[in-house]
């Protein structure tokens, strides 16, 4: 490996180049914003390094798809292009498509979930192959353009190319390292299902006097959110647990070897403490196999500055429930449809803006363990594995609708990038230790 | 009366004109829009018929202050040249500051609340003079600005200026025709405790898997919020009803004669019934005598378009109280941080943005039944008396706080002229017949 290390040592500052380049070019789903473009600069990225690319439409954006290498084995990325949008603004220390580099951290929205590890394996291709000539294996690209907002087309793409989506194994999206600089490697996802509710009461906003009278339509949205959970967080809509599946032993094993710096992480985020007074292996149990119901955002009425004696007529909330396997987000939708109609709210508006399913690929996999024991190597740190991640994406769609294909995410985040909210970031030295630990990969699994 | 009612007729246009002018000059308080401008207008109109003026300051907006007239008794107006904030600016048919006329309705923010009735006003002074030479009374117009935003320096201007309020009565700021076109008489107000509350928990926001075991600032207002009321509306504050008053038999006649056309408003808000399906008499008590709290806004974390994944560290609500006599807005705040605390959001920040007395002239006063009376006369039509309007506004501070200044409340709206909400609007013709019942109650008053 110390060609390959040497070579990605000596082309640092290019590989540094070509991810400021794509932080730079905003790639907004949710606001269409930038991805056309977004879509062609990826293509030319990895077109300079040898990977033939193209774009394959979807009814939302395209997939951006690349092939290199062959061999016997196929070892397959999966990234995506979008970003998450940058809001609020004013939180941002510096412009969040700036890419500002400071103390040898870069802020950008995107930078860490996922642009860097799109360029940390681009780059590590790159590299194995002006080392070697050519790569151990077949290597394809599939960056898609739609999983901030819940990749609501990726189901049609992998359907209609089943075939370029085969593959012996996937790299996922993400990985970070957590407060004491131990990689980790996710072997499964959270899926999701996320709703904007609506309450609706008079026609029109009304002056506030007519609150003795007139029903409101925040208070009435307020009781709606309040007959989802109890006071706990637990969730409240019959049937929401019945396919939670609890952790093995072995589940168990790898939580407690994580040994989760929950204090770096309290403090961190400024609490006194985490829900419920949660700590230790409950905490840890709670976050990586546990659903949540989380508001994400809510508002109804006057929001501006200073007082406006009104009546709202409208409020609305979106809310993400994270699930875990076996839940899946059509009926769970089903079953919140029914829970609001039961308890008298059913004429409150559920638009549905992604659903997703949980997946996952057994802790003691070969692959899994490749992945784990190249991470341990580059990194000199040993690995933390998580059964499945708390985040989510759209794993179940390429890995396991039609046939299983073993996935391990990895990337070179840390514990503090902030994914998704203002000064997203990823540690440079990071970035470099990713992209040496996929070359390794590279170099592994054709074995 | 007919010599100025014909008066009134021949320069209907001239004050048509004069209102547009004021409608179309911006005056919103609470973002501090066009405030100098306005008064300095406001100066001018009362200047163009007489009026001796000045601006009085204040450590907020100043008060315009206008004297004219003799004789041994003084009537007072109280009016504001401030305007709530126009949002959501998209749901108006025209621009709020256009004042277009469209099938005899003149639409505009503020000219019901309250600019159609500071200038209804200045015409009953220049048709009277007009037609009679001078008037049989001192009057006096008290115009501030900072209705809209709590009066929070008219009780400055009235202690720094005791003499310069005193009268013998004072007509207050608006009346409303209801939807049989019968014309209102409010002989008092409700008081108002206005709040923000701010719940925070992380110091940022975090993506939203961390919902797991990281507290949710949405949810935490939430609860809160559902602590301060039960399912119907009531009120959960200890002591907040304490000093309700209950109505008299005398209040339960008016409120029996008013014949609260219920149906009309309630197809007019687009309801299948009201707040706990009141009707009838137990409608209109609670709509006259009951206290409120009402959620004016409400927001958290991501209110744009599409999905964003985010755990919210902050959350906000705008509460108003509206209070009956005799609840005091300094006692209620108490009991509410009382509470808060008691219930374990004692971290909730509360900032105080409007406080306001409630203050009521008894229904047999004589002036209460001179303005009464001399709306029959002009509207043709019996009046409506309402011991208290479900509306709030500074009565106490002007009327009640140093002596006791008998007070009716009267003016140019329609049971439909969205006061606070988008398409304000006044029938012209409510207009002109607003004039000619100032200039009756002129005529009248001095006798």
């Amino acid at each position: 490996m110390e060609d390959i290390l040497q070579i990605i040592e000596d082309r640092k500052e290019i590989y540094l180049e070509w991810l400021v380049r794509l932080c730079r070019q905003p790639s907004i789903a949710a606001q269409n914003v930038g991805m056309a473009e977004t879509a062609k600069l990826t293509e030319e990225i990895l077109q300079g390094i040898g990977v033939e690319t193209r774009q394959i439409p979807t009814s939302g954006y395209p997939v951006v798809y690349g092939e290199v290498g062959s061999g016997e084995k196929t070892l397959a990325f999966y990234d995506h292009y979008d970003v998450q949008p940058p809001e609020p603004l004013e939180l941002w220390e510096s412009d969040p498509f700036a890419a500002d580099i400071r103390d040898g951290t870069l802020y950008a929205r995107g930078v860490a979930d996922n642009k860097g590890n799109i360029i940390a394996r681009a780059a590590a291709v790159d590299a194995y192959m002006r080392a070697r000539g050519e790569l151990p294996e077949r290597v394809k690209f599939i960056i898609e353009g739609e999983e901030e907002i819940g990749s609501l087309h990726l189901e049609e793409f992998v359907s209609q190319n089943q075939d370029l989506v085969q593959a012996d194994a996937c790299i996922w999206e993400a990985g970070y390292t957590d407060p004491q600089g131990r990689p980790s490697v996710y072997l499964g996802v959270k899926g999701m299902l996320y709703v904007e509710l609506t309450a609706r009461q008079a026609n029109v906003d009304l002056h506030s006097s007519w609150g003795t009278v007139v029903p409101n339509a925040a208070w009435y949205l307020l009781q709606a959110l309040q007959s989802l959970r109890d006071a706990e967080g637990r969730v409240l809509i019959p049937g929401f647990y019945d396919r939670v599946k609890a952790p093995s032993e072995s589940d168990l094993e790898a939580l407690r070897q994580m040994r989760f710096d929950e204090e770096s992480y309290r403090r961190q985020f400024g609490l006194t403490a985490f829900k419920n007074g949660l700590t230790g292996l409950n905490l840890v149990k709670e976050h990586i196999f546990q659903p949540t119901c989380t508001i994400c955002g809510l508002w109804s009425g006057y929001t501006g500055q200073g007082t406006k004696t009104v009546l709202p007529h409208e409020a609305k909330a979106k809310i993400d429930f994270r699930l875990v396997p076996d839940q899946g987000p059509a009926e769970i939708l089903e079953s919140l449809k029914k829970h609001l109609v039961d308890g008298g709210f059913g004429d409150i508006q559920i638009d549905l803006l992604g659903p997703e399913h949980p997946a996952r690929t057994p802790t003691n996999h070969p692959f899994a363990k490749l992945v784990a024991e190249t991470a341990q190597e580059v990194y000199g740190k040993e690995q933390v594995v998580y059964p499945i991640m708390a985040g989510t994406g759209p794993m179940y769609v390429l890995c396991e609708q039609f046939g299983t294909i073993p996935t391990a995410s990895i990337g070179v985040g840390n514990s503090n990038s902030r994914n998704h909210a203002p000064n997203e970031n990823i540690h440079i030295a990071d970035f470099y230790r990713g992209i040496a630990h996929v070359a390794t990969i590279l170099d592994r699994f054709a074995d």
